[in-house]
């Protein structure tokens, strides 16, 4: 039985997902190398590997050493180099194709002493999102770190990007945009080295740029990784439909307060993090109720054939939204949902609702389902 | 060594914080019964045990069991009652003295024919913050749980409620007009229903109110929590000072960048939580960076009597604030910081900086004190 907020995934949608980007990134010609923070999962890696992905893209040590025990020998660790694990990186050299990101020369100094194994490395470019890497008309930053690296068993991959700004777009077009504007950023950058450089390639891919451009001309690689859950935050930017979304929290009612149009979930700030979005009224909300599906609901909640902890299924679990059933606040443990369509209204405690959250990663990372798996 | 983000408890400050609220409870005559959600630790739980604590709270199912097994046997569980977890609570009344709560008769309706022994129940009064609750003057729903739990092993203890509207106090008096206020409901309540189920109690307990208040008429318990820590939200409403915070995260330092003020480090969503406040200049912040302390800097990160996941120091940890040296932006990895005061600018890929998180329960739970203890 189900008896806490419980992170589901339906394989069916996220395979589909899966191999959706892949078909994308090989009709344009790129390499695809998804990036494994969203799911951090190795059993849903495997679902990767079946559609024949061999490279990936993680956001810390930690995840790559995992994904590395896993049998993942081609990873990208797409955050720049924290000097304080530089030797846990510079083992890791040893025992998988590595590639690291510098945006600092101070970054590959620490590293390069302690190198015993040939690492890659991408310089990070700032292409507007303002949160790392190097801008790009900085030349001499880029010349200092690749010279600071010419010494070493460093070999220099190209240059990365992550074109966060796209979660702030306001339309399709502004994410279109953005994505033209990165790839040709990217592609200057690679040009103006590639003389020096034989090989050197252009690496972006967050996941609305990726999900709804068309075309990807001076771009080599991609790396998008919350496709393939999505969530409400992509549902909203237009990334996605609501029926690609692959991943929800089922949570228990605890009680209802028809006097007041709300109802008392088990699920909370610990369960889907308190990422939020804006609703159209303005407010602010951290999720969206759907109901569990009938033919599902009435099987029972005790599925045999699932882990109660985590559950993948092939058949529907929840079912398109039918009204405003946000979740209008979160605290430690309680969630407070909006009942606004006939089916919230009617909800008992002890029913269960589904959760589709704002930022599927984070709610991913809180529910553990690396540790399950 | 320090290598990624590590949540910090000063046990000197911590440890006067329980005993200045244990004392200011037993100077008004209050039962004390903390609230473990904020810091989860069995470890932390013994400081409360050395102050004479007996009695606690929890906020899940999960939670009491843990603390049930490190011997705790008085335990109000201060979430209304999620039916599917109906099971595990009766076993939970056979192995300590639990209390529940309820606020809805549907509640009782599912625990008692599974209740083989003794336990106590409260009736949770939404006193104004509208998450949970019956409302004061619905004393039919009142009398409806009362009535359902009769013929059963459940005994009525009295109103219990959490005044959660003092965290969107603009003011002190605020606070304490609130505190106030939920004190006269909870003691009109008792009286009425004091005749028929003698010994009940009035029990209430945010920290915001249970720091600020001098006048505890109408209370004969309280719950506070987030006291043990404090953290910027409590330091922003009022309910401490800064040398009272008693925890933080340690960062690393990864990348600067003085073109924009600003530094990346090694502490994202998954560690600090998206929890976040209104700076006064309108803009959402994530954190306060300090400078980590001058003497424990120096003496090397390595320190060897601490356990490098988990941090408990009795020399101070970190300095007070010198600027407008703010997180202001959170990703799931990387933590972005404004560099505002002199020692902030001076900052390098490799340094520390100390991170007050806006709600310190979340960072403790992200950080996973519990499991490492």
């Amino acid at each position: 039985m189900i008896t806490q907020p419980t992170f589901l995934i339906n394989e069916t949608i996220a395979r589909a997902n899966i191999h959706a980007m892949a078909a994308k990134a090989a009709a344009h010609g790129l390499i695809f190398r998804p990036h494994f923070k969203t799911h951090q999962s190795v059993q849903v890696g495997e679902w990767f590997r079946e559609a024949s992905v061999t490279a990936i893209t993680v956001s810390s040590v930690t995840m790559a050493k995992q994904f590395a025990n896993a049998g993942w020998n081609d990873i990208t660790l797409a955050f720049p180099m924290n000097l304080r694990e530089a030797a846990a990186v510079a083992e890791l050299a040893g025992q998988i194709r590595l590639n690291v990101l510098f945006d600092a020369p101070e970054q590959v100094t620490a590293l390069t002493p302690l190198l015993k194994h040939e690492a890659g490395f991408f310089i990070k470019i700032d292409t507007g999102y303002h949160r790392a890497g190097v801008l790009p008309d900085d030349t001499n930053r880029i010349d200092s770190i690749i010279a600071t690296a010419a010494i070493s068993p460093l070999r220099f991959k190209g240059f990365l990007t992550h074109a966060g700004q796209t979660y702030h777009a306001k339309s399709r077009e502004e994410i279109l945009a953005i994505h033209r504007q990165i790839a040709d950023i990217l592609h200057n950058l690679k040009q103006q080295y590639l003389g020096a450089f034989r090989g050197i390639i252009a690496s972006t891919g967050d996941t609305p740029s990726c999900s709804l451009a068309g075309d990807f001309t001076g771009i080599d690689e991609i790396r998008p990784g919350n496709f393939v859950f999505y969530d409400l935050m992509q549902l909203h930017l237009g990334s996605c439909s609501f029926r690609q979304i692959a991943a929800a929290v089922l949570c228990p009612v605890v009680s209802v307060y028809p006097s007041r149009n709300e109802a008392l979930i088990y699920g909370g700030a610990v369960h889907l993090s308190k990422e939020s979005q804006f609703s159209p009224d303005g407010s602010r909300i951290f999720g969206l109720a759907v109901p569990v599906d009938r033919l599902w609901h009435a099987s029972g909640d005790a599925h045999q054939l699932w882990d109660p902890q985590q559950l993948f299924a092939h058949e529907p679990i929840w079912r398109e939204p039918e009204g405003d059933d946000v979740v209008v606040s979160l605290s430690q443990e309680h969630g407070l949902m909006r009942t606004d369509s006939a089916w919230a209204k009617a909800l008992k405690p002890g029913d269960l609702v589904t959760i589709i959250p704002v930022h599927s990663c984070l709610a991913a990372d809180l529910l553990s389902i690396v540790d399950s798996l």
